[in-house]
């Protein structure tokens, strides 16, 4: 959000515009619910019980971390499931039960010793905004709050949970020139 | 319902009529089945397990309530984990297994010192328009029974559980132009 | 299918049909997965573990259920949730693990006393059509196998698990002349 | 993919030759997660507790066993609920946790005795071309990796967990003229 336009952020230009932003991602944020979820929270009398996420995303930020690129998640909530997923998809930096999300992005960046200029962040609601305006590439769902979805550099066409996470890494390794090589052992 | 008119409840003059209406909230209703959720009942072997909620809705409701509106449930169905989601939201008055919903209406009038005009309920099914027709802001979402859906001042366009409650409170916000001061914080 | 016709089941002659058989309708059968579920099977490492219902679809069999109409589930599957919701739900009648939905129904002629002419039927796969045959009334949703669809003489428009039974419910309280009488307590 | 094509898969002529393919089909393999599912992952604080699957693909399966053809189950994923939905539907040959689909694949060929051209295989991801590029007919879902989409002979209409497993079953029982025979003791 450096260089906000008035274009839709789907158009020719700003699509441009954005694969030249994503072609300087060093480290991808994810947000949680409604980005690798589609927002659902199930919940039992004891509160969260299943989290539901999607297989396709899973395969995709594997590939996103073989080319390179280093990933981490920052969540409002806190669910020792997420701590599970993200294990399983070797994302190592996880800030959950986060309400300044701000904050959370600057520790991050000192761990990783990564510019906020090298950071790529996809969330869907206000309190993700704070993040969105710092990064290198800010990126939202289809179903996003109206007010996010108006201010990131790409909007995914998969909604949150249904893809927008592999597709968004596809577009990531595009950018940067190495899909091709990505998906080369399963052409052979 | 005070003043129904023939009008599509989209059209640009019910929006304005809904939007008056709205302005005038002191107290949010929110029914739970069809509205926080979309209507779907997970049973196990047991009764209702799961109940799925919005992520969106969450953050609104909690934007609504810092502004000074308000909350409270009125279900029909009664579920510990309903009143686990309430307490998580800070919704105070909860009103479960509620089926004449007109008495529980009431009773929270009373338990709150607040008239009904100054009421919003937002409901999905024949059993809310009792309440529907005394609240002085009515809604509903795209998939409630047709005989809500035609009586309210305002249908959502997002479905129930996934973001109604939120579109909701937006419209609510907006109306008493408290939405800019509520999404600054998340802007700088 | 007494009388099939290769009009569409949705134009205004079929819809006019399809009324007059659904006055006579003295006992309405449903079966479950994919018409009181949306064909989902949930399952965890000892089998289905939870079956998801509708919230509209309950409140519309006890409105018919209060009309005067019998309620019946004939299921080629077995689970003791169908059980749990039917006992909720008021459904008396529950026949599970029929694979030969044809003896099944005709055993519940003999303890309804109620003729195959005065029965409804909703179904969604080619194991139903047996029944479907038989029916006064023949019913299906939108996401049913193209040969059930077909030969039908009501298809909703809501999908299974999404309100088709609350619609056929509707549309059989109409075609009796009782819908008026139904709602009335919500609209005073 | 034997005989890849630039005209989209669901041309009259590229039907046509699916149903070929299909004809041929002596071993049908089923890839999991968003062919049999729609590709969600329902996660619990101890990883994957529930697999949505449908019931339409059920009977689907079964009718298409019944007819001759054999089937099998090849997964990169590890669940004990996919071995319980197997054998609930009599899938004999199950392969699980596999991520060189390839040499599952070949193992599967010993073992059945079956060549690569009179197996069909449907999978939805990049690690699924290795085997799709192999059999005899290759299939996919609409919500598939569009690396996938675009290289196989069939894409469901129905998507995954949606019925694509079942649509695809009659497609093969159609193109083997045995489809009249599999659902005509329901048209009696």
């Amino acid at each position: 959000m450096n260089a906000p336009t008035d274009s839709p952020a789907d158009s020719a230009s700003s699509l441009s515009a954005a694969s030249a932003r994503a072609a300087n991602v060093r480290l991808m944020i994810f947000d949680v619910d409604g980005i690798l979820t589609d927002g659902s929270l199930h919940f039992g009398a004891d509160g969260e019980v299943i989290k539901t996420f999607n297989v396709l995303d899973g395969h995709g930020i594997k590939l996103l971390q073989q080319s390179g690129v280093a990933t981490a998640i920052i969540s409002a909530r806190q669910s020792p499931i997420v701590l599970r997923r993200a294990t399983d998809l070797g994302i190592h930096h996880v800030f959950q039960g986060i309400h300044d999300k701000r904050s959370a992005f600057e520790q991050l960046l000192i761990q990783t010793n990564i510019a906020a200029d090298a950071c790529g962040f996809i969330g869907d609601d206000v309190i993700d905004l704070p993040i969105l305006s710092r990064v290198g590439f800010a990126a939202s769902v289809p179903n996003a709050h109206p007010e996010v979805r108006s201010r990131v550099h790409y909007v995914t066409q998969a909604g949150g949970g249904r893809g927008a996470a592999r597709e968004l890494c596809d577009f990531i390794l595009r950018a940067q020139g190495n899909y091709e090589t990505a998906i080369a052992p399963y052409l052979s």
